[in-house]
């Protein structure tokens, strides 16, 4: 069955192929494809409310706006005309930070649920897919990306591996070159994605300033990620021109002086992401002007985005004190103007995109036109929509679903030590602290490991390498997880995506390990020895090919079995268990290190 | 004799080259060249002052704002630290828009008054020259612009020749195709110059669009000329992305709505191009955010810029009621993210350029420090830039002093009626209306010239094709121009750069345009009988080649001569007449002009 229209970003011609067309609408010559009246207009540019225009829109793109009843005197016909009887008509939100592969779908699944949102354009760093399976995986997102309805630019990834070979095996080695030919090959590379290792940056690194380097060279910026004050001018002074990690109002403040553009993260309450509500602050406190400060999502759970997408997280900023139609801006056209682009999105002047919402008076989405086709309607997906996405996605190459190489599941807890020890723990600290405390535990001799776990409220913590490489698992142990019974496992075991598998016994690991290597990658909860919930990301063992309802409804009974089993940690912040880059403790394939120290220990600790 | 230190913006490397090295000043782990203290700094980024801070500059760069003692703690010597005892750092301004030719000196001569009024990078659109010399006259221009202390980036002429040889003879004819190359080859090539045929352009002229086309599928942004709010619409929805041609509040308020970015054109109040006041309105009074508006000086003659510089723009915007550190802004910050180099200049963020000036409090240029040098100290240019000027300057190739093409001066009055007749005539408006007047007057027959002259204030009136084509003289009759005996004549005369001569006989105009033939270009008073003043302009009929000071001076005299001969339009006005496209009459090589009806017509009326 073929789709009657499938919708892209490459649906809409090229500006400079438009441009006569564009002005014989605007100049009266010619009749607009769709006028859209009766709703107040926000703009973007000057953040007032216009009051009695209408929108004539063609061939995708804004001809002009227009004094309110321009397109009856032209005589236009009523079926030519949307009235859509009160409301806002503004630009379409410009996420300028988010990785797709956090929800756990591909593209064209994640455009419903940002069109839902309001959001028409992202900035995407494929940051995890890269570290699976290099160039070639970001490529196959791209033409995901290429495939869906959305304006999806790609920041290039920039710190594939996290740290490097002596400390973990990652299915991706981005070089400057590599990176270099990325930004080469696809115009939609617009950027450096965030430089994670700002440690190195700072200290001088030369592979990370090589690949700094790639991307100055050739006129785009770079994207920045950093913690500590005392990192920021030496971070900024490396080329490094925005940040979405202002976690409080003075980094946020030091920042924007530091000339890096500040993206004000918003996320569930409950998470660590909400950083959004401190670092307004430099604004609303310490009077920063607000042209240099955008909003974005960063990273979001599949169901998460359906309550905390880019509306909200532009809700949040009003909710904290910035007027409405200055918020919107922040959304739209910040970063549009931040990335060069706000003479194709961000606003509603001649010439843009017709990427365009309806809004009502709390600023909630009701309608979304895409290039001017209109595919949400009173919060609900269009028809155009639904065929599409229901037949039309992207489907990834074989190689894609062939990521998770494991041919034998190696042992999964340690050996019993047959003396009295004392092993290196990670204990967790907080549900919404991704960071990870070192301790030493004293250890009898004993008969049982359960003896250990019980007395110390520990479990099993494994994580398999899955790459092809060795197979082999490296072991520990961790506090505060709370897991009761079972084991949970995910292949999303950040950065180098190795299997992390955490339990109270190995035949409930074994059993989610095997699930995960059944379906190419996923996420999986085991309680009383059977499989209480899954979500299967087959792609590159880190996304499913499912659309946006169904991994977000999957997602939710995940979560509610994870918590079922007593998890402390939601399956995110396990995710990140072995990401060797956050302090102080962590496990990767080749075994426990100390960050920022990056000291290899053993799981006994040396007498 | 060779410069010691020859000065440009190569001098400072890529930033691509220097993250290590600025990253490695930034920790603490090098000493800077160079760290300036004892001044509050502007911050365009938050648009505070900022107390207690010291700037560290290492090869040419910003390396980190850090608190005030930071350099002395880290055992810098008294020598290595510059305590400039007061005042406010900033960063150097940016002018968006620019004709250097109106100031009738080279790129190398104008950094010289550039950077005393605290600007150190322009947006230049040399349209002039390209309407003499075509391609080659641009890229003259543009290795001037890479000798000169100062950067300079291009804004490609886009409406080259205004109209086309139907209605004049030009030097140039810069088709879509040769834009194409000038971006292609030119990195400093960042936008496309102000599309000056917006009628045109809204009408959907296919080499408009054409042009238009070659930027946009670059990605490169489109500078805009437009006047009439009826016209803005079309405009915008032709990829037009600024202009600078909002003169009063509504018409601004209309442009910052259509998306485009506003340039507020200050020039001396006594000129027709001090728009600022008005056009300011649409933030202060109708409340248009001011991210958008940038501030530009688009044409100066050399004496005024002494006076009316960017500097004298910004406090302009400051006295119509913005902030100071906004209004800096304006000058600074904006116009760096309009062509998205906010990353290299416009603030004090780590890693850009370190083009500074040290401002007193009325934001008055004290210091300006070019990638890190000194240029300008106490308001005066230091040794090392005056070396510079004197011996660095680039000479241009003898092609660009060899435009005046013109082996016979033809007849420059026309044949006196032989009976009575209607003639057309040209009317001036007012010193600062750039309009012209269409009349017709019947003379009687008479016996001499003089006496219809006498009778209706009139002179004669002469363009003389000098690109090397035709040789001849086009005649009119211009009125109320007030010259009283004697002539003027300029190889000035816009665009196309003929030679314009009005006298009250032919005696006096013949002896102007021999100076002219002479000195391969220039301007020049004739009264007396003698020449009583000249700015010879051998470089393309259009510039001097001396210096700021000398160009300046003879500018001064000859605007003393000029109004000692009664003239009451001042020689840049005088240099608009053959301008075909403003309205109502123009002359050109090629006879009487209508606009915008485009009718020819003959200087006596047919019967």
């Amino acid at each position: 069955m073929t789709i009657e229209r499938h919708l892209t970003r490459f649906s809409v011609p090229p500006l400079h192929e438009e441009t006569r067309e564009l002005a014989a609408v605007a100049s009266g010559r010619l009749c607009p494809d769709l006028v859209i009246t009766g709703a107040r207009v926000l703009s973007t540019y000057s953040e007032r409310t216009l009051q009695d225009r209408e929108l004539w829109v063609h061939r995708g793109r804004i001809a002009a706006l227009k004094p309110a009843g321009a397109a009856r005197v032209a005589g236009l016909q009523p079926g030519q005309i949307t009235d859509v009887q009160g409301g806002i008509i503004a630009p379409g939100l410009v996420d300028p930070h988010v990785h797709i592969e956090s929800s756990m779908m591909t593209a064209c699944a994640y455009a419903e649920v940002a069109l839902l949102n309001g959001t028409t354009t992202i900035f995407c760093d494929s940051h995890e897919i890269g570290n699976v399976a290099d160039a070639a995986g970001i490529e196959w997102m791209l033409e995901d990306a290429r495939a869906a309805p959305l304006n999806i630019f790609l920041t290039v990834p920039s710190t594939v591996p996290a740290t490097g070979p002596r400390y973990e095996t990652a299915g991706g080695d981005l070089t400057p070159a590599k990176i270099g030919a990325l930004f080469d090959r696809w115009p939609e590379a617009v950027a450096l994605g965030e430089k994670m290792d700002f440690v190195q940056v700072c200290e001088g690194d030369v592979r990370s300033h090589g690949i700094i380097a790639e991307a100055l060279k050739r006129g785009r910026p770079v994207s920045g990620h950093v913690y500590g004050r005392e990192f920021v001018a030496a971070y900024a002074a490396s080329g490094v021109t925005d940040t979405h990690e202002a976690v409080t109002r003075d980094i946020a403040d030091d920042m924007i002086e530091a000339g890096l553009w500040i993206y004000l993260r918003g996320g569930p309450p409950t998470t660590p992401w909400h950083s959004l509500p401190a670092a307004i602050r430099a604004i609303t406190e310490l009077g920063a002007d607000p042209k240099r400060f955008c909003v974005c999502t960063d990273d979001r759970d599949a169901d998460d985005l359906f309550l905390f997408g880019m509306d909200w997280v532009v809700r949040e900023a009003i909710a904290a004190g910035i007027a409405p139609n200055r918020a919107w801006s922040m959304g739209s056209l910040h970063p549009a103007t931040r990335y060069g682009m706000d003479g194709e999105i961000g606003g509603l002047g001649g010439g843009r995109r017709a990427d365009l919402v309806l809004l009502n008076d709390a600023m909630e989405v009701q309608h979304t036109w895409y290039g001017g086709a209109l595919m949400v309607e009173n919060r609900a997906i269009t028809p155009l929509l639904e065929q599409q996405l229901e037949q039309g996605r992207y489907r990834y190459p074989d190689a894609a679903y062939r990521t998770v190489i494991l041919p034998e599941i190696p042992a999964l807890v340690p050996p019993l030590p047959n003396e009295a020890c004392r092993v290196n723990v990670i204990r967790t600290v907080s549900p919404s602290d991704i960071a990870l405390k070192h301790e030493v535990v004293s250890l009898p001799r004993e008969t049982s490991w359960s003896t250990h776990l019980d007395a110390h409220g520990l479990c099993f913590l494994s994580v398999v390498e899955r790459h092809g490489h060795s197979g082999e698992a490296a072991h520990g142990l961790l506090a505060g997880f709370g897991l009761t019974e079972g084991a949970v496992a995910s292949s999303v075991g950040h950065d180098a995506h190795n299997i992390v598998a955490a339990g109270r016994d190995e035949a409930s690991m074994r059993l989610a390990v095997e699930a995960i290597r059944a379906n190419g990658g996923g996420v999986v909860v085991v309680g009383g020895g059977r499989i209480r919930a899954e979500v299967a990301l087959p792609i590159a063992g880190l996304l499913s090919d499912k659309r946006a309802t169904e991994v977000a409804a999957e997602t939710v009974l995940l979560k509610q079995a994870w918590a079922a089993q007593g998890c402390t940690l939601p399956y995110m912040g396990f995710n990140l268990i072995p990401l060797s880059v956050i302090p102080e403790i962590r496990i990767t394939d080749k075994g426990l290190l100390t960050v920022p120290g990056m000291v290899q220990l053993t799981l006994v600790v040396a007498a």
